[in-house]
């Protein structure tokens, strides 16, 4: 990721980057439409987006959240994961179709409608929210747009698909990255309410290189654990959250190998392109946890470093409480039982060895030092529209129990966040 | 816990409404001192403070935070759990003395020196320090300062003590409760870094009933779980947490069961005060969570809510963003691998029955009704100095799961939490 110093710059570089693989045509058209949950009678504004494959495919993959109230959308999916085709995927933002009487059968209801009017079995078809918890979609409106819907494909590209699919994202995420002659495009959104297993987040991967069903579930899985379940913007997973993986298989044949690792590969980065446009993120945090037992133990205790609002407020603040990582570890150490030796651990911030042999290395030059560290890797978080730069806080943690390491990449908790959530539906 | 207009009617009506014990005296002064850690020479404030028995007591108890990176306070009151008896206590704010190379030690040197001034052994005497984690407590100029602590003994009240021991905390937080003509008081500090097992945290209980070690230990044991352990400010557990229970064995016999009820009630009602003034609080939220399989469920589902930050911020915001209540209850759930029924649930709010039979059952009214009650509970965060009143946002859970029951308190999510924390040691 480059510099840029406006959203023109960004949505230009994006779009310069960025590309459908073979066999896939995008479209998006906007709704109005008055929600009857509201006491105010405004008008709101939906997004609807369809990712389609010119031809029925076999392979694709869904990986769904692991919150038990699951929303309509991935009750659905996980009925689509079993069919021998799919085709295509219809998005919308602001309702995320969740805890509402009749949101299965509505989301049914949008996929048999728009089956016919593309042609398609609705059984190939997925239906996909994001947005406010137990609101009802506005079926008919939504239904009375597939017509511009449907006329509109083949007419947009990857970022024009990731603004369309934005809640409270400040600027559209995609990536593609060329492999063997093929191509991965990732579109992602996603923002707060982001801790995953999964996260409030979609994400929808197209490919055109020809690799078997088998293949693209295992190399989506693997993917999925080295990116999107490392990082965390606040710790809610959300009832909502999917990463769809689809094959149009018209391009190269590669090795599963050479697959999964430019699928990793996109998918970290499209992961921390998330967390840096988390809800009022003011810096990008990487911890990384090396010498843990095994990579379930060091990914724990970076989250229990990126999620604690100690840490966080301190990284806001640009002030180097470096205290409060060591009591964020152990504070894990103790809840989880892990029989944690302080006088093994060694933290350092940046290349500052802040904590080793049982206590704290401090001094003025060294508080000045670190400060000046997190004045530089801050983001303004009142600036939107693009990312400001791809600098992080890095803090490493070295726990001498054994082989195994993480990097978990979250970020701060500001004023800015407060703003975002407090006022999110006003 | 009447409603109050200034800092000066709180005050009043703690110094009118608590008071020591017999057999123990109290005292409190301030020191100046240069801390070598920090980038600027500007001074800093230390309170000291000692809660002193006028006779060595058997009947004392502590209970001590679980996280793994223990302070001097802790590893120091773990010994002293296992003497026969024990004396008094002196208390620091601002620096914490964990994880610094002479913690331990520079404990021990308070305690010999303190002991020597008072003609107490120093086994006798503990060292509790709260504030800042990895800078060095100034023990030479705390020393110097032990001439006039002595001298100050009897001449200060509960209040006053409560005061001196504040960090973050915007008000002193004791209460005192009579039962069969003997006395419970109980001294409290904490603000933020607050989720007990226990919490950033010091309470200090004096009572002058005269009950066995064997029945103190038990009581507070039960009384801490209770009350203590059901409390969160941050999900965030600090490396000094501890409660302290001295009986001066000079009142009245009550039945262990009296003062068990006693205490659980003293302890519940500053537990709820802690939350009260947790940093930046605008609202304090009560959760209860009814019909789960056993205590430790319904606790951990309760938490679940309190300490999601969008739940949160939904409520410092006053919009009734009810979704984010069931989303953190089923996330947990989908975390913990505990099989939730959405079905089966209910959410109340206030009056409002939100959520039933697997659905939001949300229409303009109830969201007005909804956004009235959170404006109505609401405290203003930026009026500092005593409690506006003693109103809480009241979220009832039924899980129809099993008999158990458990009311976990805490407090919403506000910029001034992020102000407070960004700022801590500036």
């Amino acid at each position: 990721m480059a510099t840029f110093g406006s959203p023109g710059e960004y949505l230009t570089a994006l779009a310069e980057s960025t590309a459908p693989p073979a066999g896939f045509s995008l479209s998006t058209t906007r709704i109005s439409f008055t929600p009857t949950e509201r006491p105010t009678q405004e008008p709101y504004a939906m997004d609807l987006s369809l990712v389609l494959a010119e031809a029925p495919t076999d392979s694709f993959a869904f990986m769904c959240t692991s919150n038990r109230v699951a929303g309509a959308s991935v009750q659905l999916a996980r009925r689509r994961a079993g069919q021998p085709l799919f085709r295509g995927i219809l998005v919308n933002n602001r309702i995320a179709n969740v805890a509402v009487r009749r949101g299965l059968a509505d989301a049914k209801e949008l996929v048999l409608s728009l089956g016919e009017r593309l042609g398609v079995p609705p059984e190939e078809l997925l239906s996909v929210s994001t947005g406010i918890i137990g609101w009802r979609l506005p079926v008919p409106e939504m239904v009375a747009a597939f017509g511009p819907l449907a006329d509109g494909l083949g007419g947009f590209g990857p970022p024009e698909i990731a603004r369309s699919i934005m809640t409270t994202d400040s600027y559209p995420k995609c990536r593609t990255v060329e492999v063997g002659g093929g191509r991965i495009t990732a579109i992602a959104k996603g923002a707060g309410m982001i801790e995953p297993n999964l996260a409030t987040m979609l994400v929808f991967i197209l490919t055109d290189l020809d690799l078997d069903r088998d293949v693209v579930r295992k190399a989506l899985s693997e993917a999925v654990e080295e990116s999107f379940n490392l990082i965390s913007v606040d710790g809610d997973q959300s009832t909502s959250d999917l990463v769809a993986l689809m094959s149009s298989r018209r391009g190269a044949k590669v090795t599963p190998e050479e697959f999964g690792d430019a699928l990793t590969g996109v998918c970290r980065a499209v992961a921390e392109d998330i967390v840096r446009n988390g809800e009022g993120a003011g810096h990008v945090i990487r911890v990384t946890v090396s010498g843990a037992k095994d990579g379930p133990e060091a990914g724990a205790f970076g989250k229990a470093v990126v999620n604690s609002p100690l840490v966080k407020t301190a990284v806001y603040g640009n002030d180097p409480n470096v205290g409060r990582i060591l009591s964020a570890l152990g504070d894990y150490a103790g809840n989880a039982g892990v029989d944690l030796d302080p006088d093994r651990l060694e933290i350092r911030v940046g290349e500052e060895p802040v904590y080793h042999d049982g206590a704290f290395d401090l001094n003025r030059d060294r508080e000045q030092a670190l400060s000046s560290y997190l004045q530089e890797t801050a983001m303004n978080p009142r600036i939107k529209g693009f990312p400001q730069h791809d600098l992080a806080v890095e803090i490493s943690v070295t726990m001498h129990r054994g082989g195994a390491s993480a990097t978990v990449i979250g970020c701060d908790l500001t004023n800015e966040y407060i703003r975002e959530n407090a006022d999110y539906r006003s």
